[in-house]
C-alpha cells in the first residue's frame, strides 16, 4: 500500500500517512494540486510558513510504461502568486514511486534562518541531516560528492544558490541517468518555497524498496505495447525520428521560418542567427567535436523517445547537457545570442546555480531591453549570470525573474502571463499558443497546452497559426489532455503519437486503467483534465486572479510583430469563453 | 467659464477643451477619479502609452475658503496597479485654479526614449520646452533656478530623479510658499506616470488669469466664516493648538504611547527613541537653535491651521521642511532611528531625489529587514537614499518600494496593501485604520479614511483601538467623507472641527454650495463621498484587483505585535461587508 510522507520543517519531523480514498487514483499534477486545494490557503505567502510544497510521481511512473519518468511539483508560486505545477524527467521520481511513497509534503518553517537540511529517505524512512557545508556552492561541485556519499545509486533532489536565496526564478533540481544537475522542474520558483522551508536536498535511495503494483497487469501491458509501437513509429518520437536525432531544438529553424520564433526581447519573430543555434548544428557539432558529445540521450531510464543531449566543448569535453529547445532559444533568439557554446554556457549556470532557464533567459531579455547590455551581447549575458550566483541586488532583481526586472528597470515591454515569461512561440505569429499562454492556470507555459502540435508541427492535421479561428477549443482541448498527461507521469512528448495514432491513445488509455484497475476510457481524459484545470482554477481565484490576469502583456496589442506584422488579436471574451465548460 | 487643458506627449500639443456637463461640479479627487475612469483602460500598463495623469484643484480651491490649496493628482497607480488619487496643498493648485483650469490632463506617450519637456502655462496658453538640461539633477539645485528663470511667483510642478527613472516610489513635487521643492503628491508612484511621458515640470503663471467664479458669494461667504470660526477653535487647529504648536509630528508620542507607532518594520508598536524624534522635540530645537527653524508654518497661502515646520540644522540654517508625522516616523522609529538631524536629511533626500517618505522610509525599514542595514543605522539608510538617486541596481529596488524590495530580497514580514507600504499607525493595535487600510482603493493609506480621529485623537468621541467593534462603519464613514473632501480642495485636517463642532461641517457644506451654487446638504457628503468610492473601486476591479487584495499581509495574522500582543483579528467578511452599500 502506498503511503503520503508528511515533512515537517519546523521540528523535523517526517511521518507516513495512508493515502486518502480521494487520493487513491492520483498521481502527479493532479494528486500535487489536489493536495495544494486541500492544504494551502490560497491566500498565503508563497515564501511565508503557510505554503507547502508537494512532489508526486505520476501514475504509472516507476512501471514500465515507455517515457514515463516524470515527477510533478506543486505549490503555491511566488512567481504567479497561483497554483503552481512543475514537472520533470527524473530517475529519481521513479525511486520514490518504488519507495511505495505516492507524495511527499514539505510543510512548516524552520525556526532558525539561514539554516538548511538535508532529508534522506529510504526503505527504512526518513532521516533529517544538516546540510550547511553545501551552502552556497555550485550545484556540479555538490552533486558528486553527494554521490560519493550515499552511493551511485541515489537520486538528488535539490535547490541551488537561487533557492537558498528564495529567488522567483529558483527551480529544483533532479539528477539525470548520468547524475548530472540537470533535469528541472524550473517553472514558477517552487525552488525558493523549498529554499524558504530550510530544505536544501531530499536523497532517494529505493534499494529494497517494495517497488509499484499494477492492479490488472494484463490491460496495462496490452496498453504499454500499443504505446511502445505508436511512439515508436511516430515520424517525431521514434528511433532516429526528428526529437531522437536533433533533440527539442529542432524547431528553432522550424519557427523562424515561421516567423513564430521570439527574437531580441519578443520584438521580432524571426531570428537572422537561427541556424547557427538549431538542433540540426547541435547534431552536427556533437558529431564534428566527438568526445563527450551525443544526442539521442534520454533523461530517465525507460524513455524511448530520448530527446536529450549532452554538448561538447570544442576540445570534446563535456560542456553542458542539455541544450533543449526552450533553453537554447531562450538565451539565444531571445537575447539575439547566436554563438551555440555561449549559450551552452549560459544554460550550465543556471543548472548549477539553480534557476529555471526559461525564465531567465527571459529576464536577461527585459535586462537587454532595460538597457544593461546590447542583445547578442554574449559575454555581459554570462556575467549578469554571475551576478544572480553571487546575490548582488542586480543579481537579487534578475533572479526574481523577468517581471520583477521589468518592474525595476521601468520596462514596459515585458512578455509575461501572471509574472511568468513567456516561452519560446510569439504569440502573435502563433494563436492558440496566446490563448494557452494567457489562460493557464500556470501562467505564460507552453506545455499547460501545447497547440503547436497542430499550428505548426502538423501533428493532428494542420492549422494556420495566424487564424484565430477555433483556437479556444483547441487551446482548452490541449491543455484538459495534457493536464491528464500530466497526472499519468508520461512525458507530454507522447500527445505527438497518441494524438496521430488512435492506437497509441488507446494503450495510453488503457496502460493508466491497467495500473489502477479501472474501467477508464478515452472519454475520462477530458474529465478528468478539465476536472484538474477547474479546481486549480478555483485556488487561483482563491489567491485574487482574476479574467484580468488572463490577458497577454498590453504592448503585444498595439506593437506588431514582424515579419506577419501581427497584433495579438484574440478578443477578450473568446479568451474567457476557455473556461466555458 | 472653466476649461479642461488636455496635453498631448506624442505630438506634444496642449488644447483647451469645454468642461463637459457631467464634470461640471467636480473637482480634486472627484474629477481626477471620474476621468481616469472614463478614459483609461484599467488593464493598460501605468507606465505605457495608455495612462493618463490628471492634475485638478479641488472645488473651493483659489477662493479665500481656509486652508483649501489642495492639488489631486490621478492616474493609474505604477504602485498598487489601481486607480490613484494623491494630494498635495500648494500655492500652484490655486494658480491653476485662477487661471480658469478645471484639470490637466496629460496624455500620450513621446517617440524618444530620454527626452524630458518643459509646459509652460499662462494665461496666454501653453508651451513646450525642452527639459533636458535639468534632467539627472536634485530638485534643490533646479527649483531656484527655474524661478530665477520663469519669475517668484509662478508655480512649478515636477519629478526628480526617480520619475525621470519611472520608480514606483516617485511622486509628485510642487513648492512650498517659500518656492521649496517640498508638498509632494508622493503616494502611488505618479511621478513614474509624468517621467514615463517625458514630462519634468509644468511651470504655472497665473498673472492676469480670470480668477475663480463663485456661483452664491453669499452663501459661500457664510458657510466660509462658519469654518474659520471652528478651525480657529478646535484644539487640535487653532492658532497655538496642537498642530500649530507642535506640528503633526505631535503624534509620535501619543501613538508610542498608545502601542500603535510602528517600530523596525511593523514589529513593535512602541519606539523607545520616540520623544527624541517626538514634534514636542522639534519644536523646541526650532526654538533652541534659532536661525531658519519655525513651526507654525503654512503649506500654501490662506492656511489658517499651519502645521508645517522649517527644521534647522544645528547651526541654524535651514535642513528641511518639513518634517511631518509620517516621514519622522517612516524614517524614524520604522527604521529604528532616534536622530532628527538624520531624519531630516533623510526626508531632504527625497524632497531632492522626488520620492515619497512613506513608501521609501517603509522600503529601508524592509531593507534593514534583509539585511541591507541594522535597524538604527542611520548613515547606512542614508547611503541608502544615495542608490536610489544613482539608479544602481539597489536604487532601482529601493525606488521602486518596499514591496518590490521584500520581493528582491526574499522579505516575508512586507507591510504593505495592494503593493503600497502602510504609514504610521499599526492595524494590529489600531483596528479601524488597518480596515482602511485594507479597503480602500488607493492601497494602504491613512488618509483615506483616518479612524485616528477617534481611535485616538477623541475626535468624535473615544473608541477604543483595540477593539474590532463598529470599525467597519467607522472607517467606511470616514473613507466617503474624505473622499468628499478630497474633491472640495479642504484639507483633511479640517475633518477634526468638522467633526466636533456642527457649525463647522454646516460651513464646510455651505462653502461648497455656495461656490458652485447647488443646494447640497450633509447629506450630499456622504452621497458624493460614497460616489467616488464606488467608482474608483470599478476601476480596480477593472484593473483585476478584488477582494483578496482588500486584506492586511498574512504575517499579522500570526505574529502578535507588542505590546498588546495582538494580532490583526478582523474577519474577512467584514472587511468585504464595508463595500456593501
Amino acid at each position: 500500500m502506498k503511503k503520503i510522507l508528511r515533512v515537517n520543517m519546523t521540528d523535523r519531523t517526517a511521518k507516513f500517512e495512508e493515502v486518502p480514498e480521494k487520493y487513491k487514483l492520483m498521481g502527479g499534477r493532479w494528486l500535487t494540486s489536489s493536495i495544494i486545494s486541500d492544504e494551502v490557503d490560497p491566500t498565503c505567502h508563497p515564501l511565508g510558513p503557510n505554503n507547502k510544497l508537494v512532489f508526486a510521481p505520476g501514475i504509472v511512473t516507476g512501471t514500465s510504461a515507455p517515457s514515463s519518468g516524470r515527477i510533478s511539483v506543486g505549490g503555491k508560486s511566488p512567481l504567479t502568486g497561483g497554483i503552481k505545477e512543475s514537472n520533470a524527467g527524473t530517475a529519481t521520481s521513479q525511486m520514490i514511486a518504488r519507495l511505495g511513497i505516492k507524495a511527499i509534503i514539505v510543510e512548516g518553517y524552520p525556526e532558525e534562518k539561514g539554516k538548511f537540511w538535508l532529508l534522506k529517505l529510504d526503505k527504512d524512512g526518513a532521516e533529517f541531516l544538516p546540510a550547511d557545508e553545501w551552502v552556497g556552492k555550485g550545484l556540479y561541485e555538490v552533486y558528486p560528492v553527494l554521490f560519493d556519499k550515499y552511493g551511485k545509486k541515489v537520486g538528488i533532489i535539490s535547490v541551488g544558490v537561487a533557492g537558498e536565496m528564495k529567488m522567483a526564478s529558483a527551480g529544483i533540481c533532479f539528477n539525470d541517468i548520468d547524475g548530472r544537475p540537470s533535469r528541472y522542474s524550473g517553472r514558477g520558483g517552487l525552488g525558493a518555497v523549498m529554499g524558504s522551508k530550510g530544505l536544501k536536498f531530499i536523497i532517494v535511495d529505493d534499494k529494497g524498496g517494495p517497488g509499484v503494483e499494477i492492479a490488472d497487469k494484463e490491460k496495462f501491458n496490452v496498453g504499454r505495447k500499443k504505446l511502445v509501437e505508436a511512439i515508436s513509429s511516430h515520424a517525431l518520437t521514434k528511433k532516429g525520428g526528428a526529437l531522437n536525432t536533433y533533440g527539442t531544438a529542432v524547431l528553432i529553424n522550424i519557427l523562424s521560418e515561421a516567423g513564430g520564433l521570439p527574437t531580441n526581447n519578443f520584438s521580432s519573430g524571426t531570428f537572422e542567427g537561427a541556424a547557427k543555434i538549431s538542433g540540426e548544428r547541435i547534431a552536427e557539432l556533437c558529431e564534428e567535436r566527438g568526445g563527450a558529445g551525443r544526442t539521442g540521450h534520454p533523461c530517465h531510464p525507460g524513455c524511448i523517445i530520448q530527446c536529450s543531449n549532452v554538448y561538447p566543448k570544442p576540445d570534446g569535453t563535456e560542456h553542458v547537457s542539455c541544450i533543449e529547445y526552450e533553453s537554447d532559444w531562450a538565451f539565444g533568439a531571445n537575447c539575439g545570442i547566436d554563438d551555440l557554446d555561449a549559450i551552452a554556457e549560459l544554460i550550465r549556470l543556471c543548472n548549477d546555480y539553480g534557476v529555471d532557464t526559461i525564465e531567465m533567459g527571459g529576464t536577461i531579455a527585459v535586462a537587454m531591453e532595460g538597457g544593461l547590455a546590447e542583445f547578442g551581447d554574449a559575454q555581459k549575458a554570462i556575467e549578469l549570470m554571475h551576478e544572480v550566483a553571487k546575490g548582488t541586488p542586480l543579481g537579487r532583481i534578475l533572479g526574481n525573474g523577468a517581471a520583477v526586472t521589468g518592474k525595476t528597470l521601468g520596462v514596459v515591454r515585458v512578455p509575461a502571463v501572471k509574472g511568468q515569461n513567456m516561452p519560446a512561440y510569439s504569440p502573435r505569429a502563433i494563436k492558440g499558443i496566446g490563448i494557452t499562454y494567457a489562460t493557464s492556470t500556470m501562467g505564460a507555459d507552453h506545455t499547460a497546452g501545447y497547440t503547436i502540435a497542430p499550428e505548426i508541427a502538423g501533428v493532428g492535421g494542420k492549422v494556420d497559426p495566424l487564424s484565430t479561428e477555433g483556437k479556444v477549443t483547441l487551446s482548452r482541448n490541449f491543455q484538459s489532455t495534457t493536464a491528464y498527461l500530466d497526472a499519468t507521469g508520461y512525458c507530454l512528448f507522447i500527445a505527438f503519437p497518441i494524438i496521430d495514432i488512435a492506437s497509441g491513445f488507446e494503450g495510453m488509455v488503457e496502460s493508466v486503467a491497467g495500473m489502477l484497475g479501472t474501467n477508464w476510457t478515452g472519454d475520462d481524459v477530458g474529465r478528468i483534465g478539465l476536472e484538474i484545470m477547474r479546481m486549480e482554477r478555483k485556488f487561483n481565484e482563491g489567491a485574487g486572479l482574476t479574467k484580468v490576469d488572463d490577458r497577454l502583456p498590453e504592448f503585444m496589442k498595439y506593437e506588431p510583430l514582424p515579419p506577419h506584422n501581427q497584433v495579438w488579436d484574440v478578443p477578450d471574451e473568446d479568451l474567457d469563453s476557455l473556461w466555458e465548460f
